[in-house]
């Protein structure tokens, strides 16, 4: 039995950090209701990636939207927000991703939804809270991670800022919105109480960097210094990286400098007895010279058998071949209320040994208008 | 009142995946047991990065250990486990991300603990999955970012693989199995029932690439190609990227190229009326060479009244100095037991417009074995 059966989820959001937390509580066994405005609906419907479009939609709004309802519903207009109340009323958990204050004009802030839904679980995910001066900035990934010093820590010494080539601020936000709301979820059954829960994009991209912010604030406030070259970790010693090899490349996490010199029968690093944090560019400049001279597999066959740390460095091609990841079924396919089907990536999260599956794409806008007012309205 | 108060989770996890979710459970108010080997403990509090230890262990291990309780036992010794199980019948949830057959091999199982607590939640976080020829390799970030493609999505096309500078699949997975335990807490309640939670490295990494590999499996195969230059996202045009300014630096994300051009007053930019998506190696680099000719100031006076979503490249230093940060009170000093007082981060999410604080700091390895024995075992 999925744990969310039987559990109304009424979503509000668009782009990607609020319906991944939706994605979630549907995967986990909740029916999803997204609320969208008639004629454009969820915003990501057009925002193509690489001119991917499927079915006449963005692969990104396909990724993120399997497995829900749409209902397409002008609630500015008042009598069209007196029949979405009704369906508010009945719905065990409310959330949106607007910018502070859009909901409150529009007469569904949590206060207006508790009014007629008491024990609600209303989540809301903000780019950077309510107060403060960057509250109207657009909470955009990008600008998130460029805002929160991420860019710094990615890439090697001398680099300039390298941002994550995806949208990790927006996808730890929804995952902190999930949590929040499944455990308002178990306190309302406990204690009959509905929740305001609230996530921001700033505290998640900070919450990301729990460790380094940890450190620079016990650490006289010294700024995180990548490695000059094979960077992987700013706080981290040699090895820590990815080297090149004479035809291709090898990860290299931990292992003892005179263990590896050994291994790899590099006598320039017996130089090094001691891995010594600030020694960690030279280290690094002598094994990147050293891999560069045999293969990727010749340096694993001695490697790994030693117990040492590393694997190889694998693109899409090489890894979707790989017998590792075929067995873990991971890609299923899904199926829209038009007949198209089209492959995506499913939960990662596994209970009694059952992956969550569900066949249901992603919903054309308003597909699901008739069933829901007939439903909770009329 | 916190959602998880008078719940009980024994922690067997060590390093940083299984210890961050139970890090999460503590700050919604949960009492983490943390079950260490005597003499040792986890081998994250000798973990030692860039050299700084606090209270004579590492940076890393305070940060993921705050709000939790100590308890050495070495459960491999026959009368040690059996006192251990008092401890475990008596918990909501348990878990641990040893390898695949570590806990078997102990007698603690989920079908072994499950024994004696029928409705436990057993959570398990694991590199690869107990199947497959990856099983038996070290679930370390590094290694999995490499094996998961993960790092051809950052840095520019010809840098070659570039890692995240940061332990992203631990904390996924961790947050994953976060999510997983607290549905199954809510199906304990409702349906009398416990659970076993399981979640892999792996998966978790895929799952944060649910866009690419969904649009790499409908796009015909095509690899991700990252842009020449500036690149953020591989599947996105121009502008998204990060630009050098005269002074420093400016993130541009969205925003229509005849637009950009005339608000930049750039010339160049006006040869592409159409924002075509091949054409982002060229525009990007107009883009770059014109924003290099004046502040990163003088072009946020420009775009952002503009509305493009555009920010500055800030490093933790300018960060923290914001008003925007200071307001948040994201830093919360916390103290251990002998007296020592260290900062860190707070977690994320909020519930009715409080932030979760809690006080307490991480522990010294046992310092809790007294009062759990007479609570639970004695």
């Amino acid at each position: 039995m999925k744990p969310l059966q039987d559990y109304l989820v009424v979503d509000f959001s668009q782009f990607l950090s609020g319906p991944s937390a939706s994605l979630r509580l549907a995967d986990l066994g909740a029916r999803v209701i997204k609320i969208e405005k008639p004629g454009t609906g969820d915003i990501c419907r057009t925002l193509y990636t690489s001119d991917l479009i499927m079915n006449g939609e963005s692969s990104v709004f396909h990724t993120i939207n399997r497995n829900k309802e749409s209902f397409a519903i002008d609630f500015k207009q008042p009598e069209e927000l007196a029949k979405l109340k009704k369906l508010l009323a009945k719905a065990d958990v409310v959330l949106h991703n607007f910018r502070p204050g859009v909901m409150e004009r529009v007469g569904l802030s949590y206060e207006d939804v508790k009014a007629i839904n008491p024990q609600v679980v209303y989540g809301e995910i903000s780019g950077f809270g309510a107060n403060g001066t960057l509250k109207a900035m657009p909470g955009q990934d990008l600008l998130l991670q460029s805002l929160t010093a991420l860019t710094w820590l990615n890439g090697n010494d001398g680099d300039g800022p390298v941002p994550m080539g995806l949208s990790i601020v927006d996808m730890l936000a929804g995952a902190h919105l999930a949590q929040g709301i499944l455990a308002a979820l178990y306190r309302k059954v406990m204690h009959q109480t509905g929740a305001l829960v609230q996530v921001s994009m700033l505290e998640s991209a900070f919450d990301f960097q729990f460790e380094t912010i940890t450190t620079f604030y016990n650490d006289g406030g010294e700024l995180p210094q990548r490695s000059k070259s094979n960077n992987a970790n700013a706080y981290l010693g040699a090895p820590y990286g990815i080297y090149e090899t004479k035809n291709g490349y090898l990860a290299l996490a931990m292992g003892e400098i005179p263990v590896l010199a050994n291994l790899l029968a590099c006598d320039a690093l017996q130089a090094y007895p001691e891995n010594r944090f600030e020694l960690r560019n030279e280290i690094k400049e002598v094994l990147a010279k050293h891999l560069k001279t045999q293969d990727t597999a010749y340096w694993l066959n001695i490697l790994e058998p030693a117990d040492i740390w590393c694997s190889d460095v694998l693109n899409y091609e090489q890894l979707f071949a790989q017998e590792g990841f075929k067995v873990l079924d991971f890609v299923q396919e899904v199926q829209m209320q038009d007949g198209y089907r089209y492959k995506t990536t499913r939960c990662p999260i596994k209970i009694d040994g059952e992956s969550f599956i569900a066949d249901k794409g992603s919903p054309k806008l308003g597909q699901d208008n008739e069933k829901i007012i007939k439903e909770f309205i009329d």
